[in-house]
């Protein structure tokens, strides 16, 4: 066993090729349907929104998609990112367990997004794309979109969930510093924000509203296009570049994970570390468990309902296949704003369909006291999504204490917490709440799912 | 010639060693004194405030120290750190130049400030110390600090220059994760806090006043001791990591530097990066022109004078020869808080008058413009206090332009700026200002000189 705390890998080890599970599943999943005729959504249908070549890794069933030189060069600002064992966390729980994680938030916005930005940005540009538009809540995807975009000098235009533009302004400065255009939404700029203005001057916002903004705007330039940072099986692929580096680390350090755990909201970061271990586990190469973790104030797979559903608040999108709350489903304000989507990526759906992973919910409350752990042991301050993560490798880790057990547990800790420390301050001064979900609430959001 | 655009060093190669320039140098640096004696501080002087083996590093002239390993094993956390070849910034300037720079910014608190604090922490915990004081401006110090004495399970108590404290309140809230009291300065919690509070009741404070609450505050109990993040000859000593990786990294890449730049308040991350270069161009090995960058509004070694002065405000400190603008000197308030310093660290003082390095003074908007330029080809938002560096390095890339020179060109990029976006906001909108310094600001601090 390697006795080392961090193993880096050279740039020359950076992935050649994303690695699609579609080509390794027993069974295909479902797919997405035309809301007006019920049929499934063919590349006519997305070719205003995408371009050519992430339509075509939106349906492909090759097992493995080459990165293209240019995308893997853009990749060596801050790929391979370092897999890391916690050494001190284990130190400080006192338990037998190993805790191995893989860490994205050296990444120039900070968080794994940008492993998905970049292609996005790479190959709109190549379609002559002049402008990407799309919507952010808590302005990971924002930032990481904008940093794409000037690296490869096309417009980036950001419509940005109101009460998080103003809770965290400095998202907004670093898109802009990025050179972006932000606006609040719902902003006046776009006819779905003007009439939601007129009714409600004061709203704040939904990851909805902002969705319908960024489409019509997509929508009104031929030579604009929308992007999109999570849920489609494109953004998966892009984001098993976590995975494939993870393996050859774990090999590095002469470990196989009993015990693999990812943050999901809309299963992106989940999917980028785990479809890798899972086409192992697949083939019997070894046998961890793998266990999402999604909060207790927005629990689409551990509470919500497997059925065809808008990926969007207003309707407008296809109708996909999902673990969802329902598109009337409002979550609670936590902090996790990545985490408060009302469904989960259709791919990752199926595969819990599957029974290939297991999920949990978590409190906000317990992940703040892990994120908290985390930095006085480990230094780095995590985001609160990844914080859920690690609410749940604690726990494990504590249960190992308890039996003994020196399990191998792996986690991604997906992105930093800089700009998430009006948070922390709330769990510090102890004004942090939980949000148990009532039965009622949820019930009430599913009655308003799509007959088909 | 290397093709990466990143080296990245296993942890095995993090250095054994500090490297004590003193032993190398040609003369000296002409000792501290008394003020009340005017006779050379002894180590008994310096114990209230300093354990014991701080102060041999003080005045120590062995060419390297041991790195203690519990000091090499929490700086496996973030140590080695990468050297990046800046090749989209080299493309963006057009510029035959190749642009090489150390980043420091993913340390635990985001500069290279820990490479310090750790051995600081550990050696007063060596010697059960129970709680370590210090003063903080910008704030990197006081969080690097922090997490410090997290590590060793010792208290950590920062006072904050009010300014940056209102201003910045993020900085404020990582101390406090990491487990740090935060105190704004003046404080009504120290008796020198409560004279300016007394006269003064909206004071936005000073370094000067901050150092006296710390050091008041160390005093007062002999389990207690104060803590220096920069200009002291052992602090210097720790940051020389930086240099000795660096020196191993553009090894790998196959180059020597023709030019090497650093940022420079106190010292600590100009002297942390050249002085093993510095090493290697005494001994013949290596002719690179060192260059230090000053903030034009706080220009110590291109406008001060070389002369015995207090290293605080109040006048507490011992007398110590360095290039000083006067202790009464109150620098205009740019945004690089870290530069904001009457003097210069007394060594490298001392190496300037041996005519060993150069420096020049930049604008805040020039550094910005640089900043933001860096920020959208290699995708890190430098803090305001490197973003002098890189403005000097930017304008040595476009003399190379035009002379058609391949110079090599290095610098560190000692910390990221997610916690000055502020900062880069008002540059964004045009409200950036420059502090051009009248002389006659300069003479009338200067006549508050002591006289020996």
């Amino acid at each position: 066993m390697n006795d080392a705390v961090r193993v880096l890998l050279d740039e020359s080890r950076i992935p050649r090729n994303w690695y699609n599970i579609v080509a390794d599943l027993p069974a295909p999943p479902p797919p997405p349907l035309r809301p007006d005729t019920l049929r499934p959504v063919g590349p006519d249908d997305l070719a205003p929104l995408f371009p050519m070549e992430l339509i075509d890794q939106e349906i492909t069933s090759e097992r493995f998609v080459t990165i293209p030189p240019s995308v893997r060069d853009v990749y060596r600002l801050w790929r391979p990112t370092p897999l890391i064992r916690a050494r001190r966390l284990e130190r400080d729980l006192g338990t037998p367990a190993k805790i191995y994680y893989k860490y994205e938030g050296g990444s120039p916005s900070g968080s794994h997004k940008p492993n998905t930005a970049v292609p996005q940005a790479y190959y709109n540009a190549q379609q002559g794309v002049r402008r990407l538009t799309t919507e952010t809540g808590a302005g990971q995807w924002g930032s990481a979109l904008a940093f794409a975009c000037a690296q490869y000098g096309i417009e980036c235009e950001v419509w940005m969930v109101r009460a998080s533009h103003d809770q965290k302004p400095h998202r907004g400065s670093l898109m802009r510093m990025y050179g972006a255009t932000v606006h609040a939404s719902p902003s006046s700029v776009t006819a779905a924000g003007s009439r939601i203005l007129a009714d409600h001057p004061d709203s704040p916002g939904s990851l909805g509203i902002a969705i319908s903004e960024a489409v019509e705007a997509a929508a009104a330039n031929p030579d604009f296009r929308y992007a999109l940072g999570s849920v489609l099986n494109h953004v998966l692929l892009h984001q098993t570049v976590i995975g494939e580096e993870a393996l050859e680390q774990m090999a590095a350090f002469g470990e196989v994970p009993d015990l693999i755990v990812g943050c999901a909201g809309g299963g992106s970061n989940f999917a980028g570390l785990t479809f890798p271990f899972l086409r192992e586990k697949l083939a019997g190469r070894m046998n961890p468990v793998i266990r999402a973790v999604e909060p207790e104030a927005c629990p689409s797979l551990t509470r919500g309902t497997y059925a065809y559903d808008f990926g969007d608040a207003a309707g407008l999108t296809p109708l996909l296949k999902m673990h969802t709350l329902g598109h009337d489903f409002v979550p609670d304000p936590i902090h996790a704003g990545g985490l408060r989507y009302h469904g989960m990526s259709p791919l990752l759906s199926h595969i819990y369909e599957l029974g290939l992973f297991e999920a949990s919910a978590m409190g906000q409350t317990e992940c703040f006291e892990a994120g908290l752990r985390f930095a006085r042991t480990e230094g780095i301050v995590p985001a609160p999504e990844p914080a859920h993560a690690l609410a749940e490798v604690v726990a494990e880790a504590l249960r190992c204490k308890e039996t003994g057990e020196p399990k191998v547990l792996l986690t991604t800790l997906c992105g930093h917490g800089h700009f998430d420390l009006n948070a922390y301050d709330r769990y510090l001064s102890g004004q942090m709440e939980d949000f148990p979900l009532p039965q009622e609430q949820i019930d009430a959001a599913l009655a308003g799912l799509p007959t088909l």
